[in-house]
């Protein structure tokens, strides 16, 4: 497999060819070893959903039926539903947990205090809970009891859906039969719908579909953005770097990896506390830096460094200057443990549902959160002292990059401009031309494309047009290493009009220099935030969500969370560009309405295309069409 | 495909002979063409949750990881988690409308009323629950209200598990770390743990299905057999019979099928209320049969006829004389569809997650069940008028076949024996040898076996050895059909000892015979049913579970609940026999656990062997030993 099939990042390129020095398999290699892939398979026409199967469906002929009669339609909408509702199911118990801590904290059990009282406040008023004579404990207790009762049987639908979403969206939603009742009921509901002998009709199979999208985000993205907020205060603009290049020849390296910033926000802490003893162990202090997305979550609070994104968590160990990774769920490799196996690097899991054999497990706990973090953090100082220097080369490629743009950041820097009507100065220059659109970049790397290769050239275009690009995710980690999210990334690379914008926001702002043409929004779970921003916007404007010109485009797809997102966003009414289609090619019917006949309904549609620069001219045709639509 | 790999039922036989003449396709045509069958997905070594892959893994050699680095101990033990919450899900969503209709009943908001006090007051007892004053409506509000209890955040266990169980296996299980929060959390957050980068660790993967097994049972199986006892009453011992030849050519001939007896209880009632509609029409009136669960559900309390099992349900329509097929959830093949297309049958779909192309929907509701049912029923007969006679082949094969077994049944009866002591009786003789011990056979249909070849023998070797055999599910229709389920059946195939307690508590009863060797017990809910009986030896005893001489069988296991059923069974400490292997031999590690090193944790482990001889002898020597274990 040639290099340029494997990534357009420089470091990465570095440190695959160092892998293969150091005889270290890594995820490419696993991916040449998997082809050719199972064709059934990726046409989503493979059935093991009984013990008669499994069971393949023949795109050319017989067999045309699985052994119970199932047809293609029926098993591909089956399959996508069983993925969609496990997606959601992760921003699920993320969030729930999350809701968990926010209790406990309110209780003063566990050493994690309330940060943000303002977006305490917010969230109160959302949802109707009266603020007066009661402190932030008080108060966030009430708001933890709200929303567990989301979790409890006896409501028509969510409050965190039914308060927090325009009620134009409400609307669709309900007239489509799609408004969830409780999260953990429409899971098992939906659990049960796919099994054997249930339901057929694949029409039926894809609303659910599309109320997994709402379970996914309500119950999920949102739920868990606003607590963690609350937690550990809503982000604010902060300046880091990017790219592999942040790891420390000379200090201890820990390195956070997962999606729960209990965890990492702990970590954090408890690298800066015991610097002293990194010192005394030789290091010159502990360098901390981020994967994936609690690599985002610390970003976005803490300022701390992104070392990657998914395909680079080998890399990162594959440097030899990792004392430490520690993880906690979702997009962790099991491979991990193989690689560091190969260096001296602890790979340390932390949650009971996420374990890897071959790595450590510490029993992370939020009662004792500080003692388990210190206790990692130790682990690495340790793992500092068996460090092999001959086996250590750390790529010099690193770019500086900007994050933190919640909402909040975001309307407060315009508020520089107009204080009163914030949104107004964003507004008149999307009426004036001068920003194009704004597109939300989000999502994974998957090894079937060579790293980064479609989200960079589509931001680039993007930008150029104008277009003013907010990310999440690992789409971000892409972006801040190629320099597109600093000030220096805007003079290069941004259109004319959205330039001056930026550079007017930066300097009224006193930033000395412009806002990044992509706003670093956060991880995968703030794509809520993304969801606020545009609700915002038609509110502002007064018109519905599919009337914006705007879209969403995760180009390298690869987790189920993907696609329950991407599901939201259409159900939000979004153009939503994948750079692969999901497992449903093999059925006609669902392809058909994911990518047409869903548009009637909801006002958003999955559209399909590998090829960048397509997909950026398709999605700028839709913004002109959507500005048309507005008459602007 | 020869005859007799299909079926060992003559009625069946005929049946499948005439669906050739008459051109139609049915199960084991795409049996037939599904072969070969897809070896990695056998294996359980294919995965297909990200999109990266599908990854499969080679057993003798390369590829042997995913593309994420998972081995194939973890994507066996991922894929077995995820269809074994799955199985777990549709019990306990089965179970969660059950409670809902207790409460809207207890509202009287609905046309079901509480039929079964004395449940109601057991149930309530169960759950400490005060009775006094209250009036059944009241009670069963509160009732309800506890049950909903289980499924909100907040509690340490179920009360459903906790309150139900012997404090023996509570203790082995919060031992294990398998007890569950919640029904709904711990589903969600297995959906969570098998998603790509979470769990890679098989045993902690296999603890959690462990923990899904118990799941199913207390917030599945029981909750909901205990709710529909209560609503519909506890069975009693009803005499009916099996096969397709319960169907008759002079009348509407109704179908049930599915599994939730708040659709077939009322399709019963305005069945018999209709009758002179029907006549009106010609017929000599409304004769209902039941296919699968709800079939035993409405035979075990209306002693309603069964047509035959899961394989039998085409089998049905070809006679041509099924003028009405209504359908609910679970185990329902889409190939009815087609199949009712090829006559004049009216195929009825009623619950909105499970519809079928080519079926009519009914939204079948509970606030109008009465109209709702009284429609269905009415398009039975207006199909009746449809019947083409030439196409009308009834087989003449059916057996006289007695149900209604509940564990109430079983005591009532062994009461007339001892009435202070009613276990004592079946006791003495476990311990004089007479009944030499006692196996659970239940589950499925699976066209891997030709249908009953497992069930059928395996059930006679045990009976003849003195063993008493309780079954639920697909089975109890397979040995109804062949007569084991009869006072006939005692005299014919019952051991000399077993015989002789038969008789004995037959006479008792004034029977005027001994009752079957083989007791129906019910649905595949109705499990919970085998749970408690054994509990109640166990306690009767003051002897562990696992020291007790019995064990369970699913010996054509083939939906993923029978998975679940089987885990439960092993969580129970039970020798569960199983005649095909789950998905799973790819991992020798899963493999190794659950049919060796889980018997160290909880007494129980899967056993697996197709031939019904070596089963049946090896179900006799685990019984030999564990009455060797209790010294008799």
């Amino acid at each position: 497999m040639e290099m340029s099939k494997k990534t357009i990042d420089e470091a990465s390129k570095k440190m695959i060819e160092k892998a293969c020095r150091d005889c270290v398999e890594t995820v490419w290699d696993r991916y040449e070893k998997q082809q050719p892939q199972c064709g059934f398979g990726e046409l989503g026409v493979c059935c093991r959903i009984c013990l008669s199967g499994p069971c393949r469906i023949n795109p050319f002929g017989e067999p045309s039926k699985g052994i119970c009669g199932a047809t293609a339609d029926t098993i591909v909408a089956r399959n996508l539903l069983r993925s969609v509702a496990c997606g959601a199911a992760t921003h699920v118990d993320h969030a729930f947990e999350a809701v968990e801590m926010l209790d406990m904290a309110a209780d003063k059990k566990i050493p994690y205090d309330i940060k943000d009282e303002a977006k305490l406040h917010a969230v109160a008023d959302k949802l109707g809970i009266a603020k007066e004579g009661k402190d932030k404990y008080e108060l966030s207790k009430e708001v933890a009891r709200a929303m567990f009762a989301d979790f409890a049987p006896g409501k028509e639908t969510m409050d965190y859906l039914s308060k927090m979403v325009p009620q134009e969206r409400l609307e669709v939603w309900r007239k489509l039969g799609i408004l969830p009742r409780d999260p953990d009921l429409e899971i098992r509901r939906v659990m049960h719908q796919t099994t054997m002998g249930v339901d057929a009709d694949p029409v039926n199979l894809l609303l659910a579909t599309a109320k997994m999208g709402l379970v996914d985000c309500y119950s999920g993205l949102k739920l868990g953005t606003d607590v963690q907020d609350i937690v550990f205060g809503t982000p604010t603009p902060v300046k880091t770097e990017a790219n592999l290049g942040v790891l420390k020849k000379d200090k201890v390296n820990i390195v956070v990896h997962g999606h729960v910033p209990f965890l990492s926000e702990k970590i954090v802490e408890w690298a800066r506390k015991l610097e002293s003893e990194a010192i005394a162990a030789g290091a010159t202090g502990v360098q901390l830096s981020g994967l994936c997305c609690t690599g985002n979550e610390v970003l976005m609070r803490q300022g701390v460094a992104s070392a990657g994104n998914y395909l680079s968590q080998e890399l990162a160990i594959i440097t030899g200057a990792v004392d430490l990774m520690v993880v906690d769920v979702q997009c962790i490799m099991p491979s991990l443990a193989q690689v560091a196996a190969c260096y001296h690097t602890k790979l340390v899991t932390t949650h009971e549902i996420g374990k890897i054999p071959g790595a450590e497990h510490v029993d992370f706990r939020a009662e004792s959160a500080d003692e388990d973090a210190a206790k990692i953090v130790r682990m690495g100082i340790e793992a500092y002292k068996q460090r092999q220097a001959a086996k250590v080369e750390i790529p010099s490629d690193k770019a500086e990059m900007w994050g933190g743009f919640s909402v909040e950041a975001i309307v407060g820097a315009l508020s520089k401009l107009d204080a009163d009507n914030p949104l107004k100065p964003l507004v008149d220059n999307i009426v004036a031309g001068n920003v194009y659109g704004a597109v939300g970049i989000v999502g994974c790397n998957n090894p079937r494309f060579p790293q980064d290769s479609v989200i960079v050239p589509l931001a680039m275009e993007l930008v150029k047009n104008n277009v003013l690009v907010v990310v999440t995710g690992c789409v971000a980690h892409a972006l801040g290493k190629v320099g597109l999210m600093s000030p220096e990334g805007a003079e290069k690379y941004a259109g004319p009009g959205l330039l001056a914008v930026l550079r007017a926001v930066g300097e009224a702002n006193g930033l000395g220099g412009p806002l990044p043409p992509v706003l670093h929004m956060g991880s995968c779970v703030d794509n809520a935030r993304i969801g606020d921003l545009i609700s915002a916007l038609a509110a502002y404007l007064n018109v519905p969500v599919p009337a914006l010109p705007v879209a969403a485009s995760a180009p390298e797809l690869n987790h189920e969370k993907a696609l329950s997102i991407g599901t939201w966003a259409v159900d939000m009414g979004l153009l939503t560009h994948i750079g692969m289609p999901p497992n449903i090619l093999g059925s006609p019917v669902c392809a058909k309405v994911l990518t047409e006949d869903i548009e009637g309904l909801t006002g958003g549609k999955f559209y399909v295309e590998p090829d960048p620069q397509i997909a950026a001219e398709k999605i700028l045709e839709h913004i002109k069409a959507k500005r048309e639509g507005l008459g602007i």
